[in-house]
C-alpha cells in the first residue's frame, strides 16, 4: 500500500541498516529496548500518526488559534491527539528517567517525531516545547527549581516556550529591553514585551513555564548583560499546586504564511507592575544558558524541515505513480498509445528523484548528527573535538535542512500540475508551514555568520577536519565497489574543493576584506551541506552494494539499487552545480559590498 | 522617497536608454506617441496602480471570491478601480485601432503592465483577459465575428477566457472528452465540463466570451482532431444586444494558495443539452488558433513573475533601510557602537543584490522579447527566423521569470526575518501569489519539453544561433571598456560551453537515449536563462559605462555604477553555478530513466 509521512523501508534502513542502532542499544543505558521493543513503539507511533494526528492537519491549518480574553484557543480537533500523546507518554521518551522520561534512543525519537512532525508540526509542537524548558532547568535549576518544574514538563502536562524575540531585538538578541528588578526575596520582577513566542499561550496545558531573557537593572548593555528567568504563567505552591496567575499576558497573535495551528504570539510581562520571575543558574548567564535550548530547537528546525519534505515527496510520489495523463515518450509518434501515469515522464523523473535525493541525504544526515549529540551526553561534557564536531554541524543540519526541506516541499507541489496550486493536497500547505524553518530559532544569516564566524575554525579546525576525515572513511570504504568507485572519486575531488574553498574563505574572514568573506557564508554553508548529502547517499549507496553482494528479497533489490541510483544522480547531476557554486566562493566577487547603497536603487 | 512596485529610474532606463523606445517611436504607426506622452502615460499608470489598485491587493486576498447560485462575486473592492481602468481606456493601450485600440507601442503597454500586475495581478487580468480572445477573433474570425466581439472584448466591457483544461486533460490537452454537435443553423452544440478557468465567471463584466475547445463528434482523438469555438455566457443579438442566457455555468471555484482575488472556474457546458457554440476558425484547427493566444498568455505569464518580484524586491529594500538590527560587522567587537540598518549587513547585501540582478535582467530580457515579438507584427507572418527566434525565446520568458521570480519573492521575505513570514507585509502575498506562474499555462516540464524537442532544433538551429550572435554583439562591444571586458570574456566562455551542451543534449534527444536528454530538459532551459541574464546584465553595465564615460549627474552616477555591480555579481557569482549546471548536463546521468519505478520508494 502506498505509504504516508515517513518511507517505511527507508526509515528502518537508516536506523538499523546504515546508523547501526542495534550496536547502539547494546550499550547498558539502553537495557530496557531492544530491536523488537523499537520497531513496536515505532509502529505504534506510525498508527497514531496516521490516524490521529494527520486528520487534524488541514482543520487546523484552516481553523487557525484565536485569542480571546488573553486566552488563545488552539483547533479544536488539536485536544483529542494532544491527549493521546500525552497519555501514551509520547513527549518525553527520550528524556532520561531522572526527568520523568523513558530513557529511549535518541534515533527512536527522532524516528517517532519524524511521524508526529509530518502529520502535524503545529499540535506536536505544544506537547514536545516543554522539554527544552526541562532540560535548561535540568542542568542549570536549583533542586527547587528542578523538583517543581521538570517533571510537569516533559509529562506535557505543562507548556515550555521561549521569550527571547522583541521588536526591536530579533537577530540582534543583546538589544532586549526586558528589565528585571531584585527583590528582597531574591525573586524578580520583570517588565517588557516579547513578540514572535511560539505557544506562548494556548489552552492544552494547565500551566506554562517561559524562560525569559531579561537584563537586571544596571547590568551592561549586550548579551553579556543578560539573565535568564523562569516565569511561569501561575506561581507553583510549595505542595507543587497551582497559585495565582503571573503578570505575563498574551496580547497579540500573529496571522502567518503558514503553521496557522500554532500560536505565536506577543506578551506583555509586567503591565500590571507584578511579573514575577525566578533566575535560572547566575546572573548575566542567560544567553550561554539559552544556547542549550535554542542548539536543541535548531535541530529540531532541521528536522522539521526534514519532515515536511519527507511527507511532501510521499504525497507527490503516490500522485506521480496514480495520476494519468500523456503518452509515453517511447510513443510520442503513437497517437493510438495508451496514456501513462506520470511518473513515466523523464521530468516527473527527475523531479522525484532529486526530491528522494535531499528527502533520503537530509534523513541520514539528521540521525548521524543527533547520534553524535547523544554520544557527547547530557551537558556536552568532556570530549571537546567531539563537542565541536557537533557544534559545527548544528547550523548546517539547521539551515541546509529548513532550505532543501522547503525546496522538496516546493517541488512536490510541482508534480500535481494545478491541483498542487489548489488546498486540496497537503503539498500546498507543507510548504506554506516549511516557509517557517529558515527564518526561526536564527535566520538563515545567522546560521551563515554563525558557521564561517565560529565554527569552521573551532578547535582550530580540528572539528572541520574531523568531517573531512569522516567522509573520507566512506569514500575510502566505498571504492571497494566497482560501481561506486567513480562517485567515490568524484566526491573526493568535491572534498578537496571544499577544503580549498574554507581556507579561502577562512583566511578572507580574517582579513581587511572580510565582510566579502561574509557575503558568500551562506552560500559557503550551503556547498558543505551539499557536499554532506552526496557523503550520506554514497555511504547508503556502499550499505545497498553490500547487501545486493550478499544477495537479498526482490523487494529488497528495488530499494537498494533505489539507494545506488539515487547517490549516482546525486553525484553526478547536483554535485556539479555545487563545484560551480564553490568556484564562485573561491572568485569572491565583493560586488554585494563594493556597491554603494544607493545603488540597489529603488530611490 | 522609497519607490513601490516598478523601480522608476531603472524602468526609464530600460526603455529610452537600452531598448531604445525612442527610436521606435520613430515609425510612422506610432505617430501619436512620443517620449512626453509616453511619460505622462507612464506617471499616470503608476498613480492609478499605487493610488488605486495597490490598496486592494491585500483585501483582495483576504475576501477572495465567492460563488453562490452560479454567480461569482469578487472582492468587492476591486469594483471601482476595474471601473477607473475602464473608463481610462487602459487594457486596449497596445490593441491597434482597428479593434478599438490606442495603438499605443508595446514596451510603454508592458511598462504600464509591470505597474499594474504588481499592484494586483488578480484584478487586472480581469480587465485584459478579453484582449487574448479579441486577438484570436480578429485574426481567424468571421466579420461578423469581429464586429460582434472584438472591440467589447479590448474595452474590458465584456471578458475573454480559454477553456482548455479538463480533469482528466492537462498537461495533455488532445486528451480533452469536450465535445461538440453540428446544428442544421451551422451553429454547434456543447457538453463537457472545463477546470481551472481563470475568470471563467465573475461580476465585473456584463458578458463573458469563452474559447473552447472541444472536439466535433466523429472527429479523430488527441490534437489534430480539436476544433475551438466561441461560447459566449449571454448569447449576443444581432443588433449588439444581450440575448439568452447559454448553457455554461460556473460549477465551483478552487480553493488556491494565493491569487485569491482571481476566480478559478468549474465550468459545466451544456448540461441542460442547450449550450451553443460558434466555430472560430476552421473545423480542426482548433490548437493552432488556441496557440496564438497561448503564447501571449506564456509571455504574461513572464511578465507576471516579473512584477511580483520587482515589488517584492523594493518592500524587501525599503525595509532593509529602515530596519536597525544589529552592530556593523566592521564594528563588531565594539559594544558600545550603534546599530545599523540591515541593508548594511554583507549577507543582506548579498541576498539583495541577488535579488536586484534578476529584477533587473528578467525586465531588460522581457521588453528585449516583446520587442522581437513587435517587430513581427500581429499574425507573426513573413520572417521565418525572426518568428523562430520569437518562439525560442517564449518557454524561457516563460517558465524562467516564472521561477526566478518566485526565488525573489520568496528571498525577499528572507530580509524580513520573522515578519516576513507574517502578513504584515505584502512579500507574504507575493510569494503564494507568483507560485502559480511555473504551473498554469504549460508547467516547467511541458515547457522545458516544448524547448528541447521544438524550439532549439527550429530553422535547422538557426533560431539558437541568432541568439549565440546576439550576444556575441554585446560582448564584443563590451570590450571596449576595460572594466567591463573580464566580465565579457567569462560570459563568451559561458555562451560557447553553452553551445556544447545545446549540441550534446540536442543529439542525445535524438538517439536511442533521448529519455536522459529530457531528464535534462529543464535544466538546460534554466541555464540558457541564467546565460541571457548575465547578457542582459552586461548590456545595461556597458550603456551604463558609456553614460560615466561622458559624465552624469551624481544621483545618475550611482544608478550607473549599480548596474555594473550587478553584471559582476551576476557573472562573477551566479555565472559559475551555471557553469557547473552546464557540466552536470554534459554529464548527462541516466539515473532518473535507469531507476526502476518501484526504486523511488514508498512501497
Amino acid at each position: 500500500m502506498a505509504q504516508q509521512l515517513v518511507d517505511r523501508r527507508d526509515l528502518d534502513f537508516v536506523l538499523w541498516e546504515q546508523m547501526g542502532l542495534e550496536k547502539i542499544l547494546e550499550e547498558k543505558q539502553y537495557k530496557e529496548f531492544n530491536k523488537k521493543t523499537c520497531e513496536l513503539i515505532l509502529k505504534e507511533a506510525r498508527t497514531l500518526a496516521i490516524k490521529e494526528i494527520l486528520p487534524t492537519l488541514k482543520p487546523g491549518d484552516e481553523e487557525g488559534v484565536v485569542l480571546e480574553n488573553g486566552s488563545v484557543r488552539v483547533p479544536e480537533c488539536f485536544h483529542r491527539p494532544f491527549a493521546l500523546l500525552k497519555e501514551g507518554e509520547w513527549p518525553n521518551l527520550i528524556m532520561p528517567p531522572e526527568m520523568g522520561g523513558q530513557g529511549a534512543p535518541r534515533a527512536l525519537g527522532i524516528a517517532v517525531m519524524e511521524y508526529f512532525m509530518a502529520a502535524n508540526w503545529a499540535l506536536n509542537c505544544y506537547s514536545t516545547m516543554g522539554n527544552g524548558t526541562a532540560i535548561m532547568i535540568q542542568i542549570f535549576g536549583t533542586d527547587e527549581q528542578k523538583k517543581t518544574y521538570v517533571k510537569k514538563l516533559t509529562s506535557s502536562e505543562w507548556g515550555g516556550t521561549m521569550l527571547l524575540t522583541e521588536s526591536d531585538a530579533g537577530s540582534d538578541v543583546g538589544a532586549l529591553t526586558t528589565s528585571a528588578r531584585r527583590n528582597p526575596d531574591g525573586t524578580y520582577s520583570l517588565t517588557g514585551n516579547k513578540i514572535f513566542i511560539t505557544n506562548g499561550e494556548h489552552d492544552l496545558a494547565e500551566n506554562i513555564i517561559h524562560p525569559v531573557l531579561a537584563r537586571i537593572e544596571g547590568d551592561p548593555p549586550g548579551t553579556t548583560g543578560i539573565s535568564i528567568f523562569l516565569v511561569p504563567k501561575f506561581l507553583v505552591n510549595p505542595d507543587g499546586s497551582l497559585g495565582a496567575r503571573n503578570d505575563i499576558v498574551c496580547t497579540g497573535v500573529e496571522e502567518k504564511h503558514g503553521i496557522h495551528g500554532s500560536a505565536t504570539c506577543s506578551m506583555a510581562l509586567g503591565s500590571k507592575g507584578e511579573c514575577l520571575g525566578f533566575l535560572l543558574g547566575e546572573e548575566r548567564k542567560g544567553m550561554k544558558i539559552m544556547f542549550y535550548m535554542m542548539n536543541d530547537a535548531r535541530l529540531n528546525t532541521g528536522l522539521q524541515g526534514l519532515a515536511y519534505a519527507s511527507a511532501a515527496y510521499l504525497e507527490s510520489l503516490n500522485y506521480a505513480r496514480e495520476r494519468i495523463q500523456g503518452r509515453d515518450l517511447a510513443d510520442f509518434a503513437d497517437r493510438g498509445a495508451k496514456s501513462v501515469p506520470i511518473i513515466k515522464h523523464p521530468d516527473v523523473r527527475r523531479n522525484l528523484l532529486r526530491m528522494k535525493a535531499y528527502v533520503s541525504g537530509m534523513r541520514s544526515f539528521f540521525y548521524y548528527a543527533a547520534l553524535c549529540g547523544e554520544e557527547l551526553g547530557l551537558g556536552n561534557k568532556g570530549d571537546a573535538l567531539g563537542e565541536a564536531f557537533f557544534s559545527l554541524l548544528t547550523p548546517i543540519v539547521k539551515e541546509y535542512m529548513a532550505v532543501m526541506g522547503y525546496e522538496v516541499c516546493n517541488q512536490a507541489i510541482q508534480v500535481f500540475g494545478g491541483a498542487g496550486y489548489t488546498r486540496d493536497y497537503l503539498v500546498e500547505q507543507y510548504t506554506r508551514d516549511c516557509r517557517i524553518t529558515p527564518i526561526y530559532e536564527g535566520t538563515s544569516g545567522i546560521q551563515a555568520m554563525d558557521f564561517l564566524a565560529r565554527k569552521i575554525g573551532a578547535e582550530k579546525g580540528a572539528a572541520f577536519g574531523k568531517l573531512v576525515q569522516e567522509i573520507s572513511r566512506t569514500t575510502a570504504r566505498a571504492k571497494d565497489f566497482a560501481q561506486l568507485s567513480p562517485l567515490a572519486e568524484k566526491l573526493d575531488s568535491a572534498v578537496a574543493r571544499l577544503i580549498d574553498i574554507a581556507r579561502i574563505i577562512g583566511k578572507k574572514a580574517l582579513s581587511p576584506d572580510f565582510k566579502t568573506a561574509f557575503a558568500h557564508s551562506l552560500p559557503f554553508l550551503h556547498v558543505t551541506g551539499d557536499v554532506i548529502m552526496a557523503w550520506m547517499l554514497l555511504w547508503r549507496a556502499m550499505v545497498s552494494a553490500e547487501k545486493l553482494d550478499k544477495g537479498c528479497h526482490p523487494k529488497d533489490q528495488s530499494f537498494y539499487n533505489g539507494q545506488i541510483k539515487t547517490a549516482e544522480f546525486f553525484i553526478r547531476t547536483e554535485l556539479y552545480a555545487t563545484l560551480g557554486k564553490m568556484d564562485a566562493i573561491a572568485q569572491g566577487c565583493p560586488a554585494a559590498i563594493d556597491i554603494d547603497d544607493d545603488g540597489f536603487g529603488g530611490l
